[in-house]
């Protein structure tokens, strides 16, 4: 069911020290930062030549990643993406084999403009999953 | 410098549950699982069509994944892996750049035979770098 990864995410605490981190200690194709005031957060997307990191830092007041943050104040990797061809197909099944899928279960539209789940990490070796439809 | 993602190792307290959450739920492409009695743990790949998850489950006495599922008792994500065409040449920009290798700085030889180095997490916003040389 699962298809390419389509990025891992990584939460920091400085976006400006993280995207010089990539760009000048591990050289790597380190983007713009792009704020999504949707979902309360500024990313910035890292290409490898197989995959994407998309480093994730806080925007605004609740964002989602800032108590990930408050427990983990160096940052740390918050999730990995997993493209599906049908979401509200893999959806079915995940439930059908026992699997949580987080809020409402109605996908969202992510950073990327695609339909996006996320899974209850307990379900997942306290591993955040993210499903995007391609 | 950093090119291919080579894999994301996700450190797992239950490796036939954890299998099975791959193959039977996510609908991936799960190995066997492979002792490496040298690394003090038992890992099992994950194909998908662009990278791999690595399950790494702890293997023997002092395995160096205890401590983190320790910490973390459902599990979580251990490692991202990096392929480098040059490790040592690596090693040596990462430091000057300032960036701390783990262990005597000397690469070991990896899960897949080839040579590997570890960076410090807290010189990669929480996250454990790993470098593979391919």
């Amino acid at each position: 069911m699962i298809g390419r990864l389509n990025h891992v995410a990584i939460a920091v605490p400085d976006l400006e020290a993280a995207m010089a981190q990539y760009r000048d200690a591990l050289g790597a194709d380190v983007g713009a930062p792009q704020d999504e005031p949707d979902h309360g957060v500024t990313v910035v997307f890292i290409e490898l030549p197989n995959t994407k990191i998309e480093l994730l830092y806080p925007l605004g007041e609740g964002s989602p990643i800032q108590g990930f943050l408050d427990k983990n104040p160096s940052g740390g990797i918050h999730h990995v993406c997993y493209e599906v061809e049908d979401i509200l197909a893999a959806r079915d099944h995940l439930r059908d084999q026992g699997a949580r899928v987080l809020g409402t279960g109605e996908p969202k539209i992510g950073a990327h403009g695609k339909p996006v789940l996320f899974l209850h990490p307990k379900d997942f070796n306290g591993c955040l999953v993210e499903l995007e439809q391609v």
